[in-house]
């Protein structure tokens, strides 16, 4: 498992399927221009997706152009193209060689593969996912309705806070409230997850905690493997830190566990950050076998791993957890309370390993100091009484019908589930470019997440995110349909 | 003004004075090894202050030795030691050359120069300084002690704000706040910033603006200009990112312009970070004349200027702002609420030209997506009714009282200001090392804030900062007399 196979002996045969386009998919027939580009296309993503190493050599012409049943014109065009975009140079008599990356402005992310740039602004959209002008629910928004959150529940804590004698006069501890970091510890324990008070840290938010760990953890120019699909912002995160991304696929069965061994094998990555539970945008949980596997990789490889459980509150306890699984060992757990609770609370929290727990508090100081004590003691208090877990309980069978109903409706409306339907996301295959679905949407005041979203290298896909709360509208479905039909004239 | 002086030609003859030394300190007679350990401190000293660029050329041995009224196998001696120290190296015929900074595992600030590594740890001072088992006042703390805040004013605040309609259920606006943002734009506006709602932006605590303000604008490598003495947390979060720090002397009259201009010149920074208003730990504040200058040399320089305007109320609105005078061009302005409202609310803004909002906002949603609404509407109403500048008044006359009160004290142990008691912080020099001076009294529960922890380049200092507030108990002076006879013997 760690000795590489050669990446391009035959890119269309690899073990794993492209997130970014339609499962099974083959070089369309097509006119010549037409194949050279998309062979072209192929070899980018493998190259800039780092599977294959600078300096490893691509096949001969003709070897090429046997495999893909291509004359060799087709071949030498696709050639041609990837030295264009500096993907590959020609050495003399020898053939073409992958060459080293080169550096964006902003770090070290792999360029966006596709010619022309997606019309949806990953930055635009993820700002409007956040825009609080519109009340109609966005499909692609990333939050329950807030009518499905509980408002006097969260009055009653925070008024009950409120009322404690501090009140916000001391800079409070570097590592968080020790009430709350004393329930988290029991609610750890419930998952299965030894950790004590003393290795629990408080953030502004999950989004912090990740952050935090990636500052104390990496240097510029580390290479760090991430789930593909996966979150824009953590992709948005890293590449701004000066990070090598390195996409791991991630389908039903978890991430592509010979492409993480190859990619551990060619680029030494200190970190893997992945959602092991309802994973962002599949809904798909890691197996307990894929778990330990992983776990194997990190230990073989020697990368630590975070595991962002943002999604928790979605899915029963017993779901497995690396944490749990590695007992904390090499594995920094992160989780938060604004997805079940009070997004803007911005209360989050991470759990390492007791020796890097400093590290990881002077990290945390020097990028906020401290966090409120206010809103950590109002869900140390939700946890305590066990309103959390109810109130939870309440969502989840709530979420269960809201699931049924979303997704008869995508079906009726042409769409597919790309995976099977679990928590708070589906992830939908449209037969559509959902860039362009999203830009017509938008114009009619319709969030939506299109798949090159969730892709580290921005590309076209079929695939977008739904949110199930918030796409049970019909009205949504019909200006849906109606999109089709203009794409497809 | 650009044209930097040859910075060996008599290095005893600076501009400027050293921080880290007691004011006209020379040259102390002694044994020739004393004589040559001192000269290569001088050296090593401007080296790594950035004031001598890799490359430059040492004055000649016998050059040296007239200078400095020794004889040249001290020079000889002296430059040994700096060559052995990696900072210069030896040209075959023709002499010695600064060497380029070797970069250290953080980063690339300049290394600590004293050649032992101090006692006192700055990491840990500062976790100490954030400990809240003792409830003995620290003459190091950096706040005012809980008792002299307005805990029934920050309870009356949050039960308003807990009442609001929205508590928690949205994520909130990307930018903070909108009814805060107005007050804030209201607050600027008395002191002579003029900045629109939509220039403001709020974050964790100001801590957090200049965290987001420097990941926006800066990639590793980059020289950053900084005030020396300065505060330890923000040498520490530029140096973890990878800048190169370029301290620039700051003393009663404003930082040395010369220096900063010589630095720039040689470093072209792109950012110039300061507290122009009751500096800290120097307690002065920006001259008119001065800020005017500084305003000229960035212009000439093209670096950009982050005014820290933490103790803001503790001063006159009248007091200079470096983004009054610039009209906020090329200057953000970064201030927040934990000295003196509440430390644990974590509130604070910046306000920036208006073409740098959107990537100031994009930084701040990548570490932690939004702020949360309760505390800054706490804030707001605490500024819209008047209540924060009435308790900011109250605190400002407590603080004139207890300032000639602690200074009183401070005298009669045999300290003396360094520069005009103002403000909450006074910057004493006690004639002792102040590393030993901490390390000694921390035994006996007493923390202080040594000197060297306000120096970019770690060393030794005679020099402490006290709060005003917080030094006025005897049994600590008389503490502080015991270990000076202690370190006198």
């Amino acid at each position: 498992m760690n000795t590489p196979a050669d990446p391009f002996l035959d890119p269309l045969a690899t073990p794993f399927n492209d997130p970014g386009l339609p499962q099974g998919s083959r070089l369309r027939v097509g006119a010549g221009a037409g194949r050279s580009n998309q062979l072209a296309e192929r070899y980018a993503l493998r190259i800039q997706q780092g599977l294959a190493a600078p300096g490893s050599r691509l096949p001969s012409v003709r070897e090429c152009a046997r495999q893909h049943g291509v004359s060799p014109s087709t071949v030498v065009a696709a050639y041609d193209q990837l030295q264009a975009r500096g993907l590959v140079e020609a050495r003399s008599q020898r053939g073409f060689f992958v060459r080293a990356p080169r550096r964006t402005e902003e770090g070290s992310a792999p360029r966006a593969l596709a010619q022309r740039s997606p019309p949806v602004d990953a930055t635009a959209l993820i700002r409007g996912m956040f825009a609080t002008a519109s009340d109609r629910p966005g499909p692609g928004s990333g939050l329950l309705p807030p009518d499905w959150l509980d408002a006097t529940l969260l009055q009653r804590a925070l008024r009950r806070a409120c009322s404690q004698a501090d009140v916000g006069l001391r800079y409070g501890e570097p590592a968080g409230d020790p009430d709350l970091r004393q329930q988290l510890s029991q609610r750890l324990a419930d998952l299965g997850i030894d950790a004590a008070p003393r290795q629990i840290v408080t953030t502004t938010g999950a989004t912090h905690a990740l952050d935090i760990i990636a500052r104390a953890w990496l240097q510029p120019g580390d290479a760090v493997l991430i789930d593909e699909p996966g979150w824009a912002v953590e992709f948005a995160r890293l590449s701004a830190l000066g990070m090598r991304l390195l996409p791991v696929p991630r389908g039903p069965l978890g991430p592509d566990l010979a492409a993480m061994a190859q990619l551990a094998a060619l680029h030494r990555p200190k970190l893997y950050v992945t959602v092991s539970v309802l994973h962002n945008p599949t809904g798909c949980s890691l197996p307990l076998a894929a778990a330990h596997q992983v776990l194997r990789l990190a230990e073989a490889h020697d990368f630590a791993i975070v595991e962002d459980d943002t999604y928790a509150w979605f899915a029963p306890n017993h779901a497995p957890r690396l944490a749990a699984l590695d007992g904390l060992r090499r594995t920094i757990y992160v989780s938060g309370f604004s997805k079940i609770l009070a997004p803007n609370w911005r209360v989050g929290y991470l759990a390492a390993p007791e020796a890097w727990v400093d590290r990881l508090i002077d990290t945390k100081m020097i990028s906020s100091l401290t966090t409120p004590a206010l809103t950590e003691q109002a869900v140390a208090w939700c946890l305590e009484q066990g309103l959390l877990r109810r109130h939870a309980e309440r969502v989840q069978d709530r979420l269960d019908t809201a699931r049924s109903g979303t997704m008869r409706l995508a079906e009726q409306a042409g769409c597919r589930p790309v995976t099977p339907p679990r928590g708070l996301f589906g992830w939908i295959d449209t037969g559509l470019d959902t860039d362009r679905l999203a830009e017509l949407l938008l114009d009619e005041g319709w969030l939506l997440a299109p798949g090159s979203l969730f892709l580290a290298v921005r590309r076209p896909s079929p695939f977008m995110r739904i949110n199930f709360a918030t796409s049970q509208d019909p009205r949504f479905w019909r200006a849906f349909e109606a999109a089709r039909i203009a794409l497809q004239r």
